[in-house]
C-alpha cells in the first residue's frame, strides 16, 4: 500500500481505565518514531477537542512524562462522552471533523475506547471516505468491562481483575474477624456483562473469596439470593457475596436503578450493595456490610497487572504500525496463543470495526454455574494470565508519580 | 525485678487494621524466643477466647507462617469487640480468666488493640493485682484512628494513610477526565477524630487531592459546605472533597446516623459520602459521586507503609521485652525522634495503661485552617514519614500470599 504522509491525532473517550494511558504512551511513542506521520497530536477530550481545535503537540513532550503514562491511571488528555449523529441525520460534527483534518492535514486517527467509541471511529471513517478524504483510522481498545467482541480480552481488564481479586482477599479477612454472623455485598462494575464480578472468583480460587457470585448475563433473582445467603449463613456465619452494578430482574428492572441516564442512555448504576446487604440484614438480623469499588476499581495504577499494561502499550503500538502499513477501519485486538513451553502469549490482531462496533460480549453461559452463583473453573483458567506481573508507578516521598504532560498546544 | 516464669497469652480486639497481624507477629516471635516464656498461646477472638479457654499453642505454627503475618491483613487470631464491666459491679468474667491463668500458669498478658482494649488490659491488671495472682500485662496499641493518648502515632495509621492518600490521588485524575463539572465527595473513617481523613492532604500536598477537607474535631457547618463547593466549583468545575465518617453538625447530630449502635454504644455511621454528594447535585446540578472507602482502608496490605509495618512489629516485640524485664500495666507507644542526619526517628517508650485507657487524642486545632476545612502544612510534615516504605505480601499467581494459621489447640 502507498506510503500516507500527515499528522496524527489521538483521543481517549469513554471511562478511564488504569492502563488506557499506557494505550496512549503506545500510540504516541510510537508515532513519533514513524517519518511519515509529521506530526503527533493528542486531543483535548477526545472527538470534543478535535471538533474544538483544542488539541497539544506530542512531541513537545518531555520523553519521562510520556513513559510515566504507561503507569498512570484515567486519560491524562482527558476524555468525552459525546456521541456523533448518524452523517446522514446531521453532518454537522462530520463536516467540522474534515475541516479540521483539511487544516492540519491529519491523515492518521487513533481512538481509545470501549463499543461506543469504536462507533464512532467508524462513523468518522465511513465519512471520511465518503468525501474522498484519505485517512487512516484505527481503534485502540480499552474497557474494564472486557466485552469487546472479537478479541479474547480488553486492555484494562486485568488490572480492574487484579485490583477487583486482591481487594476481595483482604476484605476477606476483614470480613471475618469477629465472632458473630456477618453478610457482606461487593460491588463491582459491569452493566451488562458480569466479566469484571467474575474477578472476585479469582480471590475464592485462592481460598478467600466470596461465597456466591451473581452476574448480570442471568436475571437476578431475589428469592434465589435469599435462599442461598441464608444457606451460606447457617452453614458458615459469614457470607460474601459478589454482584455486579448491573444486576437485573427478569422483568428488566435492576436492582439499584437510580433513575439517572448518561449521554448514551444507559442507566447510571449503584447501591446494588447496600440495597442487597439491608434484604440480608431484614432477613437475617445479622450485621451487614455493602462495599462498592466504586472509581477505584477502574483506576488503582498502584496495584495493576504488568501484563495488562504491556498489552495496553502493544495495542497502541501495533495501530500506528498497522496504519503506517496501511490498515485502516481496524481495531486492535487480542489472540491468546500458547508459547513453547505452554506459557500464555498475547498477540495482536486486528478486528473490522464494523464488526466491534456496539457489540457486546458477555460471559459465556456455560462458566457459569448450573445454579447461577458463581463461575466455574474455566473462568479462573481463562482470568489468571491477564492479571500477572505487578506493576506501579516510581514511588516518590511514600506516593505515586505520576505523569506530567506539559499540554503545549 | 525478679525474673516470672509462665505462660503468655496474646489476644487481638477491635477492629482490624493493615498491620495488627505484624504486631501479632512481633509479640509471638519475640515470646518464642524467651527462656522465661514457658507457653505462648494465641487467643481465639480476644478476650472470648481467653474466658472460653479458645486459645492455640503458637510454637506448633510453621516459621514462614508467622513470619507472613507481617503482611497479612486483619486480625489472624480473630478479634472481638466486647465490652468487660466494672469488677466491683460483676466480677463474673475476671474470676473465670483468674481461673484460666492460674489452670494454664498465664503470667504475661499482652492485648493488641484500640482506646477500648487498653481499658480492658487495664481493668484486668488491676483485678489480678487484687487478686494477688502475678501477671504482667501490656498493651500493643493500633488503631486506624490514631487516635492514642500518649504517642506520636498509632500502628496502623501510617498504613491507612498511605492507602487512602494513594487511592485520593489515583481517584483525583479519574474523577476530572470529562469536560463537564464533578463534585466528589470521598468519606473516609473516623468517628471523633480527623487524623485518616486529613490524610487525603497528602494527596493535595502531590497536587491531586481533595479541595476541601472536613473533620469531625470542628461541627459540621452545611451552610458553609455548600458555600466552599459552590465556590471551589465556579472556579474550577471539578470539586473534590474529603469528609469524616463521623462528621456531626453543632447539635451532635451525626451527618449520616443510620440510628445503630454497637456494644459499646458507638454509633455505627456510613453514607456520609453519599448525603453530601446528593447536597451538591441538588445544590449545583452536575454529576456527583460519592466514594466510600470502606474496609478497604483498614485491610489494604497490598497498599502498606514498610515503616508502620515495621513499628508495628517493634512494638509487639518491646511488649515482650519489657514485660519480661519485669514492667507491667504500660500501652507500647512511639516517640517521635531526629537522627544524626535530620531523619525520622521512632523509637518505643511506655506509656501507663491508666492514661491511655479510654482518653481519645483529636487532630490539633492549630493543624486545622481557620476556616475549618482544610488542614495545615504541620500536618504533612507529621504525616509524610509515616508513609514512607512499600511493603506487601509475597505474589503468589498474580496474588497477595497471606499467613495461614494452623491454629493447634
Amino acid at each position: 500500500m502507498s506510503e500516507l504522509i500527515g499528522a496524527a491525532i489521538f483521543g481517549q473517550s469513554g471511562g478511564p481505565t488504569t492502563v488506557i494511558n499506557s494505550s496512549a504512551a503506545g500510540v504516541i511513542q510510537t508515532a513519533l518514531k514513524q517519518g511519515c506521520i509529521t506530526k503527533m497530536y493528542g486531543a483535548a477530550h477526545g472527538i470534543r477537542g478535535m471538533l474544538d481545535e483544542e488539541f497539544y503537540d506530542m512531541s513537545k513532550e518531555d520523553p519521562y512524562e510520556l513513559d510515566l503514562l504507561k503507569t498512570t491511571p484515567s486519560s491524562a488528555l482527558g476524555s468525552v462522552r459525546y456521541k456523533l449523529k448518524d452523517a446522514d441525520e446531521d453532518p454537522t460534527d462530520y463536516l467540522r471533523l474534515l475541516e479540521v483534518f483539511k487544516k492540519y492535514n491529519i491523515r492518521y486517527f487513533f481512538y481509545n475506547g470501549g463499543n461506543d467509541s469504536m462507533d464512532t471511529c467508524n462513523k468518522i471513517s465511513k465519512f471520511m471516505q465518503k468525501s474522498g478524504y484519505e485517512m487512516r483510522v484505527m481503534g485502540v481498545p480499552k474497557t474494564i468491562d472486557n466485552d469487546l467482541f472479537g478479541t479474547d480480552h480488553c486492555p484494562g481488564y486485568g488490572s480492574a481483575a487484579k485490583y477487583v481479586a486482591t481487594s476481595t482477599m483482604e476484605v476477606y479477612h476483614d470480613a471475618r474477624v469477629y465472632d458473630t454472623g456477618m453478610v457482606t455485598v461487593l460491588e463491582v462494575m459491569g452493566r451488562h456483562a458480569g466479566w469484571l464480578t467474575a474477578a472476585t472468583a479469582l480471590a475464592a480460587y485462592k481460598g478467600q473469596g466470596p461465597d456466591l457470585i451473581y452476574v448480570p448475563e442471568l436475571p437476578f433473582n431475589l428469592e434465589q439470593f435469599i435462599s442461598d445467603v441464608k444457606r451460606v449463613y447457617e452453614k458458615n456465619g459469614k457470607v460474601i457475596v459478589a454482584v455486579s452494578e448491573g444486576a437485573q430482574y427478569a422483568d428488566g428492572r435492576f436492582v439499584a436503578d437510580s433513575g439517572v441516564r448518561d449521554a448514551f442512555g444507559h442507566a447510571q448504576l449503584g447501591g446494588v450493595a447496600t440495597t442487597l446487604a439491608n434484604i440480608a440484614k431484614e432477613q437475617i438480623g445479622c450485621k451487614v456490610r455493602g462495599i462498592e469499588f466504586s472509581l477505584l476499581q477502574r483506576c488503582a495504577s498502584h496495584c495493576a497487572s504488568l501484563n495488562d499494561v504491556n498489552e495496553a502499550y502493544m495495542a497502541g503500538e501495533t495501530a500506528v504500525l498497522k496504519a503506517v502499513e496501511g490498515y485502516t477501519d481496524y481495531c486492535i485486538g487480542f489472540d491468546r496463543q500458547t508459547g513453547a513451553n505452554g506459557e500464555y502469549v498475547c498477540a495482536p490482531k486486528l478486528i473490522p470495526l464494523s464488526d466491534i462496533a456496539n457489540t457486546e460480549r458477555k460471559l459465556p453461559r456455560e462458566w457459569i454455574n448450573a445454579e447461577g452463583n458463581f463461575v466455574t473453573q474455566e473462568y479462573i483458567d481463562y482470568a489468571l494470565p491477564l492479571i500477572q506481573g505487578e506493576s506501579c508507578p516510581p514511588i516518590v516521598d511514600g506516593l505515586p508519580r505520576f505523569a506530567k504532560l506539559a499540554k503545549i498546544k
